[in-house]
This record gives C-alpha cells, sequence and structure tokens, in this order.
C-alpha cells in the first residue's frame, strides 16, 4: 500500500499567501469595479533593467542558432556568472567567497526550502517569529516538528523578534542545530549590525551549530556599515550558508534566478561528531535533483553586474525605497509606529490590533493588500506588513485610501 | 550539533554523468587536438524551433515594459500554457486530463526527483534495471533503502529488463507500493505496448500501489498504436502520475521546461488504509518549495504547440530518428544487436562485454563518447547507448570512426 508522508498533515491548511489570494479574489468578484492595490506580497512591479533585457535578447538569439546553441549546463551554473558573482557580491565587500562555492538556482525560495534536506530528521530547528513561513514549512514536511499547537509547531525553537529587542532575536537558551536568520528581515525590514551578527555567528561556533542566513534583500541596504554578507563576520565561512536572490534585487520574480553559497569550510557532523562538508553534499543534491538555471536567464542575470545593470537596479532599489518613505510618513501620521522602510521593502506596522481584521479593513474599505503579521507567526499578531513594490501612483494612491479608511 | 542526513553517505561516489565527464575532460586533455563527439548524455543539439525563439523574444519584451511585466507567476504554471497541454498533449488522444491536473516545472529531472518527497519513508519502491539514476538516488537520499550492496541498493525491488522480457520487466512477486516506469525507455529505447501498461495499470489498482510513468521521450513515438501517456489505459488515473518534459520534445534541456500531471483521482493511503488525493499534496508541495517557470520560457512552452512550432518538433524528432537510423545500421553491420533507435533517440546495444571497458575502448580509439550501460545498473553491465542527439556529420564520423575502432 502506497502510504503518504503524514507530516504533511501537519501544516496548516494553506500556504498563507495562497490564503491572501483568495481573500482578495473573493472582494474583487464582489467588487468588480475597485481597482484593488496590491502592497500584500513582495512582487517587484518595475519593468527588468535594460540591461538584463539586452543579454536575454542576445541570449535567445544563440539559442536559435545551432552553433551558438547551448543545452544542459552544469547544474551550479555557468562560469561566467558565478565567477561575477564571487567578484561582485563578495570579493568587493572583502568576502573571501571563490565561484566554486556559489551554487545558482532557481530562487531562494527553493534553496531555502531544499537545503534542509541535507540534515539528519532530528535536528532541532530555531527560527525567527516573525518568519519567512517557507522555513518552518518545509521542516514540517521533513518530519523534524510535532503537530501545531496554537500557531506553533511543537520541537521548533522560535526565536522572538519584537519591539523590544528591535527584531533581532537573543540567542537561545535551549540546544538548537539549525539556525535560520533573515537580514534586511521579511517580514519586519528590520537590519541587524555586525556585533549583532557576530554574536550568532560565535553562537554557532562554540554550539556546532549551523546558521542558515537568507540574504534576499541586501540590495536594499543603504549603509556601508550593516552587513549585506554573513561572511564579511570573522569565522563564519565555517559555520553559515547563504541565500541571495535577484527577484528583489532587479526584478526577477518572474524570471527566477538566485544563488546559495556554501563555503568549502562550512562543516556539519556525523553521528560520531565527525566533520563533514557541506560543499560536496550540498553539490550532489543539486547535481541529482536540479538540471541548472536556462541559459539565457544566466546571462540576464550576468547582465545585472554591468555598469549599465547596476546602475538601473540602484534607481530601481531608490524608486521603492522612496515608496516605502511615503508609506512610513503616512502610516507615521495615522499614529502607527513602523520599523523598516529604510534598508527593507518592507514597512513593519505595530499597532494593528487583530491583523487579519486590520487585513480585511484595509482590503474591504481601502482596497488596499497588506499582508497579516500573524501570518508570519505568533509574534506577528498585532502588525501588518505592507510592500514597497507598486507604482508611485498606486502607492500614493493606497495612503490617500488608508488615510480616509483609518483616519483618526 | 548539527548532523547531516547521513543517507547521502550511502550514495555511491557520484552522478554518472558527472563520471563520464570527467573521463571525457581526462581524455580531452591529453588529446587537446581531438575533436570527442558526444553520444553519451542525451542532450539535444538542433537549435530551439524558431516559434518557441519568436515566443520568447516577445516575450522577453513583455517583462521589459511595466505594464506587460510580469512577476511571480502561479507556482503551478500560466493557464495558458496549462490549458494548451491538456488540449493537445491528452483530449487529442482521447486522455480525460483537465488543465488543473497540470503542474508546469522546471524540469523532469527534479520532478521525478521531488515526487518521493510525498510518501512514507518505508515505503518500497520498485524500478526497472537499467534505471535512469535519479529514481533510486533521490529514493537512497530519503533514506528509502539500506545500503549499496553490490551496485544494488538493499530495500528497493529491482524490476529486471533484458532482452529476454524485451525490456518491459514482469509484474513483481514481493511487495511494493511505489513503481517507476519509463517508456519510450531511457536507457534502452524500448517501448511498451497498451496491453503491457494495462498490465501494470491493473496490477498498481489491485496492490494499492502507485505508478510514477516518465513519458519524457514520447515525442519520438511513431506508431499510433504504442500509448504516449498512461491515461490511454483505463483506471489509471487513480494510479498513475505521469511526467513529461520539453527537453527532449522541443530542445528545452538548457531552457528548462516540464510538467507533470496529477489526476484529481489519483490517490495513496495514510497509515489507517484511508485514501488521501496527491494532487493537493504536490500542489502544496510545490507552492511552498518552488516558484514557479520564468514567463518567457512558458511562453516559448506554449508555442511548441503552434501550428508552425508543431511542425518543426516533428522535423527536429524525424532528424534525430534518421540519426538513430544511421547508428543502427552500423552497428548492426558491426555485429552488434540493438534496442531502440526507432521510438525513441537511445540505441541499447548488446555484447558490449564489461561496458566501462567498452566506453574507454570508444573514447580513446575512436574519440565517440557513449554511456556505459552498468552505469544503469546491473542489468546494464554488457551493454553501451549510444544517442542520437547530434548533428548528422557527427553521427556520420562517429560510425565511420567506430567502425574503424571495432572493425571486424
Amino acid at each position: 500500500m502506497i502510504t503518504i508522508n503524514e507530516n504533511y498533515l501537519k501544516l496548516k491548511s494553506s500556504y498563507l499567501f495562497a490564503d491572501i489570494s483568495r481573500r482578495v479574489e473573493k472582494f474583487q468578484h464582489s467588487n468588480p469595479d475597485m481597482d484593488v492595490i496590491k502592497l500584500g506580497i513582495g512582487d517587484v512591479t518595475l519593468p527588468l533593467p535594460d540591461a538584463c533585457i539586452r543579454a536575454l535578447h542576445e541570449a535567445v538569439d544563440e539559442m536559435g542558432r545551432e552553433k551558438t546553441f547551448h543545452g544542459y549546463g552544469p547544474e551550479q551554473g555557468y562560469s561566467f556568472l558565478r565567477e561575477t558573482i564571487a567578484e561582485n557580491d563578495f570579493a568587493s565587500r572583502g568576502c573571501d567567497i571563490d565561484a566554486d562555492e556559489i551554487f545558482v538556482s532557481d530562487g531562494a525560495k527553493c534553496d531555502t526550502g531544499n537545503f534542509q534536506e541535507l540534515f539528519s530528521v532530528d535536528t532541532v530547528i530555531a527560527v525567527p517569529d516573525p518568519v519567512y513561513p517557507v522555513y518552518v514549512d518545509t521542516n514540517v514536511m521533513a518530519g523534524r516538528t510535532g503537530g501545531d499547537s496554537q500557531g506553533r509547531y511543537e520541537g521548533i525553537v522560535y526565536l522572538e523578534s519584537t519591539e523590544e529587542n528591535a527584531f533581532v532575536p537573543d540567542l537561545p537558551r535551549e540546544k538548537v542545530d539549525l539556525i535560520y536568520l533573515c537580514y534586511p528581515n521579511n517580514p519586519t525590514g528590520a537590519t541587524i549590525t555586525k556585533e549583532g551578527l557576530q554574536k550568532w555567528v560565535d553562537f554557532a561556533r562554540e554550539n556546532n551549530a549551523l546558521i542558515l542566513f537568507d540574504a534576499a534583500y541586501e540590495a536594499f541596504i543603504q549603509d556601508g556599515d550593516i552587513p549585506r554578507s554573513i561572511y564579511e563576520i570573522p569565522g563564519a565561512r565555517e559555520v553559515a550558508v547563504e541565500f541571495r536572490s535577484f527577484s528583489k534585487t532587479a526584478g526577477f520574480t518572474g524570471t527566477r534566478c538566485a544563488f546559495t553559497v556554501v563555503p568549502t569550510e562550512c562543516r556539519a557532523f556525523d553521528a560520531s561528531g565527525n566533520k563533514i562538508e557541506l560543499h560536496p553534499l550540498w553539490s550532489r543534491r543539486q547535481t541529482t535533483k536540479f538540471n541548472g538555471v536556462a541559459y539565457p536567464i544566466q546571462k540576464a542575470a550576468a547582465a545585472v553586474y554591468s555598469r549599465e545593470g547596476q546602475k538601473q537596479v540602484a534607481e530601481n532599489i531608490e524608486f521603492y525605497l522612496e515608496n516605502a518613505r511615503i508609506i512610513r510618513e503616512q502610516m507615521h501620521s495615522l499614529g502607527y509606529s513602523c520599523t523598516g522602510g529604510v534598508h527593507s521593502p518592507y514597512i513593519w506596522i505595530s499597532g494593528a490590533g487583530d491583523s487579519w481584521e486590520m487585513f480585511d479593513l484595509l482590503l474591504n474599505q481601502a482596497g488596499v493588500v497588506c499582508t497579516p503579521g500573524t501570518g508570519f507567526g505568533r509574534c506577528g499578531e498585532g502588525y501588518i506588513r505592507i510592500s514597497a513594490f507598486n507604482s508611485r501612483e498606486n502607492v500614493q494612491k493606497a495612503m490617500q485610501r488608508i488615510g480616509k479608511a483609518l483616519g483618526k
């Protein structure tokens, strides 16, 4: 008899953003004339940079001619892209990361979801609360948790991120093996200092733990002192894997390219406590279960690092950060306090009361979609997340409508 | 302490095609002037069809304009593609498959590798021998096997495919839960009749088993009586998941698009024997761990079904099948007997002796890369696989060189 992986039955009924979609569809169905403004899911709205468009067209032409056609590429990504990444994202910031340590993929969601496969089923994971749901759900599926109890899974160590600790959680007092961190944070938009991140690296080294560091939003950092990569922190190469993405950096949410950094020294252990390098394990996982990213898309990703690409990407980031400023100001003026929106496209708004109620209120009264904080975990209750990804016109209109709906 | 998934340590040292690459690189390094002809890995050589190139350019232009830009798409694929697939690949052959039952992905390798996640760790899997290594390795990683013993993993039921049974294995006598089948077969090139496939569907129904049917090579079938889809077989909707790919059909090996069909009736069971539908489980898996295929690539895949696309794809398939005919004739004339190469791009050549020795001989004496049969399993010993994916000129040159090297 073919039996299912019963861990799937522990999952809450649906993925957060699918839930939101359904509510929005229902509202739209009853209000067909309303132009709903979506500031919920973190999806970019500006088109791909010209440099990427040009690179795509050129690569597509290559795919149409026998002499320049590309079939299977290396599962880990083409050297031209891995080398450009190593130079521009790491060497330029003093991080010692080699091209061979970079694994190109079709998304940071996939990589942060898949990386846990490398570890034993009794691994104790620690996740921030609030948290990007993928870190949790993929571990539930893998059987590393018990059931859901009042919105939390048994067996997970939740790292509470609150206004009191400026959304940088304290080190855990329990034994933990695998620690998920994300800075600039999704959903709170908070950043971490080098000193703050050093504490986590030291903790991982002292406790034989491993950090999975999600840096998908690093392009939004405007202050040179805030770490863009965990490899800016001494000692991180042994204890940290880093996830990056072109989605938010260069508008690749519908184009799909990302990468994961696994330094050669990065280690876990076998049951007897012997060190095992993670680089060959991840390489084996990717060569067995993945077949690389489309050649034209890797060319487009490489074009992000051209002089023209860098200029266009910087302009886009600046545009979204100006949106974020507009959102922050309006929410402040309505009496809410906000985190994020400075080095991040997300504004985390406190004082929202029941966060699904606030979600419904903004949807029904203002036709604006946000994300209810509780969707990210228990510590998200009382908050909503507003995303700065939209046109200037829509952001302004949304803020006017919210002003009217919440006008105090 | 962060401990690894020790199942990874059971894996043989490397993935077959990575092994071959290394040998070829070494040969090429010592023989820099030799133009090595690759008939090993099944990688297409003809460029993308014009219809796909045009669709890609158009979609890239859409991605460059704010009004037509596409961010995150549905994880399951765009409706325009799912509907086209349902109509052209299934309705046209009398198969009752709805667009919602089609999950678009970036590769059949990924999907055949990932699908096992839905099942319990004590699932007994049955795989053909010889076999596409991904079916086996992904189950080893998941902990469904013991260690490697003389080239076979403990706990797997191997379905022996030999000349005696025309490479269609007998039904297993042991209890099995999850059965991998692939027709037209990789690596043997053999096909299965409707009657033959009906036996497997009946077996799965009678034994509460599930079939994972890999139809990545269906486009090569030239005979209307050979099933292109398992859903041509009555009763299959409840017991079979089907994997398809644009890789071999339309030259998408470096473009990455495929799809998996999970009919709504398709079922497994919970530990108490209650039926559980697989469609929502796979949907949950994909929405949590995957983020869809790039919009331009889905447009290119849809263009495969245009009148022009169908014509171009048919011409490409015909071209590769003519290569296959040339390979078969030469190998026959050298005294080898061959399977496949008629409804398949692969020719499976028997009488090869030690298959890695034959691989090395063809590489060193003829500068031709094939795939050693033993790389696909114990029953592959004595065989090599030659692929028809190359230019006419290279195939002819390779056959001349092989003729000289093996000249009898």
